[in-house]
C-alpha cells in the first residue's frame, strides 16, 4: 500500500525546522546587502542625528520670545544671520533674536523651536513673526532617530531598502552577512526535455526548472541548475553526486511511488537517508525530505502546480534558514471566499486563488485545475490553506490568503 | 507664502499618469524575464498537455470494464504491458484488458481512466481492480491546460515564476519584452556625504541614495546613482545633465522651497517645465515633478520618511509605466488599528504601520515619528492612506494597509 507512512504537513515542517544545518557568514557591501540577512545585531555607535536640526525652512528662535504672537500681533524679532547647512552654527541665539534656518541644517545654540517661514514677515533688520509654537517644535534631537548604543537591527533580520537607510545613516558601508545558500536544482524524468527541443511523442518540456529557479532566485539564493536527468539509478546518482557541494538538493519530478522508485533508492544508496516520503497534503503528496551528505535534500512531484505548492510550504522555510533568517514575513491578507472550497478530513489542501479588491473589500476566488495545471498557477495571486481538520470552507467566509512570493 | 499652487494627490497622479513616454522593446532570454514585462500576447501555438497524460502511477482501463469494482466483488483485467514514460504508446487497449501507466506518462488509444495502483492486486499474467472510478479519471486530456489559440499571457504583464513556466511548457526560450528603465539618482544637499566618510558638524550621511536605489532594484530598474551635488545651479545642473540619457531622473533634497530654490530654477535653465511643486500630502508635500529634455524628473524630500512616501506613492507608478506594466498589482490587507490615527481634513496622509497576525486575525499599529526619523520605516512593514476627506481613523476602524514593496 502507498504512502503508508505519510506524515502530515505538521509533521514534515517539524523535521524540516529541526534539520540540523550551520551557517556561515561574509562581510558584504551595503550597496549588495538588500535581502540578505544580518549576522549581527546592529548596535548604534552615534547619534542619529548627530546634532539637533531643523526639520522645515524658517526661523530659529526662542519660544518665549514669541509666546502669544498671531498675525494681529506679531512678535518682533532682531535678525541675525543664517545657519548654514552642511557647516557647523556657532553662533548661540540671544533672547528677542531669531536666526534663519534651511531644512536639515543644524540649530544654534539657545534656539528652543522653529517658525516655518511663511509666518514671518521681513521688517528691514528685523523679522515678525505671526505664529506661537511649542517647545521643541520642527526640530529632531540628537539621537531621536537613532540613539548611541541601542540596537537597531537584531542578527537574523532580512535586510529592506529601509534598513540599508539606518545602516547607511550609521556609516556602516561593509555589512556583515550570512552567505547565500547554494541549491542545486535537478529535473528528473524520461519523458522531460529541454524548453527549446520539440517534444516527440509522449515528451514534454521541462516547466519547474524555470518556477523553483525563479522562486528561490527571489528570495536571495545561488540556485545552480544540474540539468535534467533520466528515470534511472545511475543517471540519478550522477546528478546528485554533481549537487554534492550545495547547501540544499532539489529535484523535480520523480518522487512518486511507483514501480520503479528510483529516487529514494538513489539516496539511500549514496549512503543518504529518508526522512519522509509522503505527506497528507493536497497537493505535493509525494514530496520526499532526505539527508544526504548531511545536507537536506528534497523530491519534489513532478507536476507543476505540486511542485510548487511543495516548495511554498516545505522548501522554502528551509532556504530561509540556511539564509540565516529567524522570523520569515509571510504576506497575508484575508477576503471573501465567492465559491464553496471542499476538501477532505485529514488532509492539507492548498487551493490557489485570485485575489480582487473593490471599495467593499476583498474576494477570493478559488482556482480549480489539475495538479498539473501551470495556468491555473499564472493567475493566481496567493493561496489559502484548508487544514487538516477542516473540511473546506463556504461560500461567504472570511479566510486568511497568503501571497506567492 | 509656500506652496499656494500645490496640487491635491490625485491631481498629481493625473499628471503623472499622463505623461508622454515610449516604450522600447528587446528579446532576452526566458532565463532572465521574471519580473519583467511581457511586450506581446503569447498565443499558444501547440496544447498542453500535448497528448493525453496519466496524473498517477495506475492502470489504464476502459471505465465500462471495472463497473461496481469494490475490493470484495474485484475486477479482472488482462495485463497487457506498459505504457512507458517519454515514449509514444502505440498499444490500444482492448476490452477487457489493461495497461500499467506510469505518473506523466501517455495514456493508451482506447483507455478512458486511470486506476491508481492502490486499487489493484496482480494475480499471475491478469490484475484485480478493487475500485470503480469515473471516465477521465486521472488522466489529464491534450490542451487541458493551455489550448492551442488561446491567449496565455497578456501584452503588459509582469512576468512571475509562475509565467515563466507557462512559457516554458510552450518552449518560448526568448521573451519579447520591454526594456528596463534606466532611472538616475542623485543626492542633493550641501550638508550630505557618502556613507564612508565621516560627518564634520553639521553634516549627515547619504541615507535616501540607498533606500530609493533599493526599492527600485525590486522592481526591475536599471538604477544608475549620479552622486551628491551641492545646493547651487553649476552642480545641481552638472549632475543632471550627467543623467541626460536616463529615462527617469530623481533628485533626493533639495526640493523644499526654502530662500534657494536652486532645484526648480535649475530644471527650468535646462529647458524644463514645473507640472507641479508642492503636494497635499503628508509627509512629502515639498515633491516636485516636471519635464527635463523630454524626460520626467521628480525633486523628492530630503526627509528620509517623506522621500520614500513619495517614492511609493507618486514615483514608483511611473516607473511601472516605463516598465510596461499595464495593471501592477499592490499588495495589501486589513487589519484593526490598535490607536487613533488623527489627520488633517484637505490631506492625503501616510502613516507607516506595523502588520502582526494572530489567531484572532490582524492588527495594525501605527509607528508615529518624524519624517526624518528612518528607523521607524525600517520597523514598517505596510502604510495606510488617509484620505484628504477623512480627519483620521478611529482604534479598532478595520482599514487597509498597503504592503512596502
Amino acid at each position: 500500500m502507498e504512502f503508508l507512512k505519510a506524515v502530515t504537513a505538521k509533521e514534515a515542517l517539524e523535521m524540516i525546522n529541526s534539520f540540523p544545518i550551520s551557517l556561515h557568514t561574509e562581510v558584504i557591501p551595503l550597496d549588495e546587502s538588500s535581502g540578505r540577512i544580518i549576522a549581527e545585531d546592529i548596535i548604534a555607535h552615534e547619534n542619529i542625528p548627530p546634532f539637533s536640526r531643523s526639520l522645515v525652512d524658517g526661523f530659529a528662535v526662542k519660544v518665549k520670545d514669541i509666546h502669544g504672537a498671531k498675525e494681529t500681533n506679531p512678535a518682533l524679532l532682531i535678525y541675525k544671520g543664517e545657519s548654514r547647512i552642511g557647516e557647523e552654527t556657532k553662533e548661540t541665539l540671544e533672547d528677542g533674536c531669531c536666526i534663519y534656518i534651511s531644512t536639515g541644517a543644524m540649530i544654534p545654540e539657545g534656539a528652543d523651536g522653529v517658525v516655518m517661514h511663511e509666518y514671518s514677515r521681513p521688517m528691514g533688520d528685523a523679522v515678525e513673526i505671526t505664529r506661537t509654537i511649542h517647545k521643541g517644535e520642527n526640530i529632531i534631537f540628537p539621537g531621536e532617530d537613532i540613539r548611541t548604543g541601542s540596537i537597531v537591527l537584531k542578527q537574523g533580520k532580512r535586510l529592506t531598502p529601509f534598513d540599508l537607510g539606518v545602516l547607511a545613516a550609521l556609516g556602516i558601508a561593509d555589512v556583515w552577512s550570512y552567505k547565500k545558500p547554494k541549491i542545486g536544482l535537478i529535473s528528473s524524468g524520461d519523458e522531460i526535455i529541454p524548453v527549446d527541443q520539440k517534444p516527440a511523442p509522449g515528451q514534454i518540456r521541462d516547466i519547474n526548472h524555470y518556477t523553483i529557479l525563479n522562486m528561490l532566485r527571489k528570495t536571495c539564493s545561488d540556485v545552480i541548475f544540474m540539468g535534467i536527468t533520466g528515470d534511472n539509478p545511475e543517471d540519478i546518482q550522477g546528478h546528485l553526486h554533481a549537487a554534492r557541494d550545495c547547501h540544499m538538493i532539489l529535484v523535480s519530478g520523480g518522487s512518486s511511488k511507483g514501480e520503479k522508485d528510483y529516487m529514494t533508492e538513489s539516496i539511500k544508496q549514496l549512503g543518504g537517508k529518508i526522512l519522509f516520503h509522503g505527506v497528507n497534503i493536497k497537493p505535493g503528496k509525494p514530496t520526499i525530505f532526505a539527508s544526504l551528505w548531511e545536507k537536506p535534500i528534497f523530491g519534489l512531484p513532478g507536476h507543476p502546480v505540486s511542485c510548487i505548492m511543495a516548495l511554498t510550504r516545505f522548501v522554502l522555510p528551509l532556504v530561509k534558514r540556511l539564509q540565516g533568517d529567524n522570523n520569515p514575513e509571510k504576506k497575508q491578507t484575508k477576503g471573501v471566499l465567492t465559491t464553496n472550497i471542499p476538501s477532505s478530513y485529514g488532509i492539507e489542501e492548498y487551493v490557489r486563488v485570485e485575489i480582487d479588491y473593490d471599495n467593499k473589500g476583498c474576494t477570493v476566488t478559488p482556482l480549480f485545475a489539475k495538479s498539473s495545471v501551470i495556468s491555473s498557477l499564472s493567475r493566481a495571486s496567493g493561496y489559502i490553506i484548508v487544514p487538516e481538520a477542516k473540511e473546506g470552507f463556504e461560500r461567504g467566509e472570511n479566510v486568511v490568503v497568503y501571497y506567492f512570493e
